[in-house]
């Protein structure tokens, strides 16, 4: 079997049993979008690590160097963002072609380091190596989040919760399209939607109220989309959830551009991926509530998109039809 | 300028400088062999990263899948020794080919869970990437230290200090050279030399040994070299060192077979790199009391080498003749 046919996610539930966390200072290993263990009096510290791979993940030509730094710290933020966590510090790990420009790397810098300041993020430690081939950026950010608590954990959703997700979903997949075959003037038109691919804003502080509810929520940041990502929470809830794919948010722009280009707006936000919104679950009681508290406290829309039911993984209703659909990236297919 | 110009420790000074740590949280930023932070109660967490880059750092077809795997994490764990630290945690980052064999992976996999059993290491998260070129292995690795005792910093050097080293030098880059070039009769006859190449063993009781005698002593383990691993103290110390190169430890092994071959085996000694030994400065009054503490305890024999100096880089002396030498291993030269 080649690692192509085990798949990505094969791979993990096999580490996940191969590694089980025992010490005592391990609070979750290898199960959500970041691990946990004892920190500071009052404080877990969160640990997550995360890859960008030339030709993979970023086309090198499409991007500024200042605006790749930037990705490349916003992205592993999202994940902290998903356990409701103050992003602390960064380590850095490089794999780069000899013959690059240094002022491309200290451009790069700048664009992190820029992330890193709107964010209070210390880089505290780096690692560079030579390749001869596709350049790797590999980051491992730690933050901290309060230990008297509830966790924010993908296993927290319950039937009968609603699901909810932040922003709008679809746009960042569109924006890479446009940078890849648009032409200029579809550019200057649609620049949010390039805006939304090459910046991502991780919903940090959403993450930060929600965790602050101390209620028993499930949450994911979206990275490979929509759909695939919900099904982390249902499996690893061990419920499913039926999605009213209509009220789906989708943002004015990547309605009109979708409309230009007879594509359906609705899947892009099922499978797009890299939306960097958080998808997360809460009672049906509190939903509202919690909505209009998101809204009011950080600015962003909130919709509820539908809701958790006992079994079945993720389910997509649409005009009255009920279809089952999991897609989005896997790194291995 | 091309970053091969600007050179790996040209871009790690620029790093250190254009990311000056500040957060309360953190103890030491870009510095040393592992970053510190605030950690539980009585306790410094020390973060370190590495990557592995194939045909950079590793040729595939030398290694067996296990070994590769134990020798990934091996190399972290030095680190960790470097600074007295008890290891904890990994997190792995891999970027791998999609038309990779599952087995090799699971046997790799193997390697890595032998590697971190025998040194109480949680692996509590992980991360999947593509490649269509090299493969590379990202390992983060947390380990604590008690913060009631001095660092072992590499800026702890000061003049009239001894330079000590524990075990021998240069074994491995031979191992390299015989498992490159060797036949089939002198890996038999030199399977010590191969050993050393193949299965690091840091050095992770003598840094506790170190850390818990409550002195100021600079450490560094050999990876680059032990000229230039030296080099790192120095520079960081503002002081210099002279060595004195007949006294460099050479294993029987690596005698006999540089003998054979014509080498001039203190070359390895000095450049020949991946030893995973460490270096460390004690104050000339304990030198011989703190060897004989370590060698009693750990069973490493420990060699003393040279004498720390008010200035000047490092100096090595041989037969009387003192010549200035600093080479290693650049990987952007």
């Amino acid at each position: 079997m080649k690692l192509k046919e085990w798949g990505e996610f094969g791979i993990i539930d096999y580490l996940k049993n191969f590694f089980p966390s025992r010490g005592k200072r391990v609070v979750l290993g290898i199960e959500d979008d970041c691990a946990v263990v004892r920190g500071p009096r009052g404080f877990f510290y969160l640990l997550t690590c995360d890859s960008q791979v030339e030709n993979v993940h970023f086309i090198l030509s499409l991007f500024s160097p200042f605006s790749l730094g930037r990705r490349v710290l916003a992205v592993n933020l999202s994940d902290i963002a998903a356990m409701g966590g103050k992003p602390l510090f960064a380590l850095l790990s490089w794999v780069l072609r000899p013959d690059m420009e240094a002022e491309w790397l200290k451009e790069f810098m700048r664009g992190i380091k820029e992330e890193a300041e709107a964010h209070g993020v210390d880089i505290i430690g780096g690692n560079l190596s030579r390749t001869d081939s596709q350049i790797v950026f590999d980051l491992t950010l730690v933050g901290e989040v309060e230990n008297n608590l509830p966790l924010l954990l993908r296993s927290n959703a319950r039937p009968g919760d609603l699901v909810l997700v932040t922003g709008t979903l679809g746009d960042s997949r569109a924006g890479l399209e446009i940078a890849l075959r648009g032409s200029e003037e579809e550019k200057e038109k649609y620049s949010f939607l390039l805006e939304r691919f090459f910046t991502p804003a991780p919903r940090l502080q959403v993450g930060r109220l929600l965790h602050s509810l101390g209620e028993t929520i499930a949450t994911i940041d979206v990275s490979d989309g929509f759909s695939q990502d919900l099904g982390h929470i249902t499996k690893e809830s061990g419920v499913g959830a039926v999605i009213e794919v209509d009220k789906l948010p989708i943002s004015p722009s990547l309605r009109e551009w979708s409309g230009e280009k007879g594509e359906d707006p609705f899947l892009f936000a099922l499978a797009g991926g890299e939306d960097f919104e958080l998808i997360f679950t809460v009672s049906r009681e509190r939903g509202e509530e919690v909505k209009e508290f998101i809204e009011r406290e950080n600015g962003v829309p909130v919709t509820i998109v539908g809701e958790v039911v006992s079994q079945g993984g993720v389910s997509l209703r649409r005009g009255g039809r009920e279809e089952k659909i999991i897609s989005g990236w896997d790194h291995f297919h």
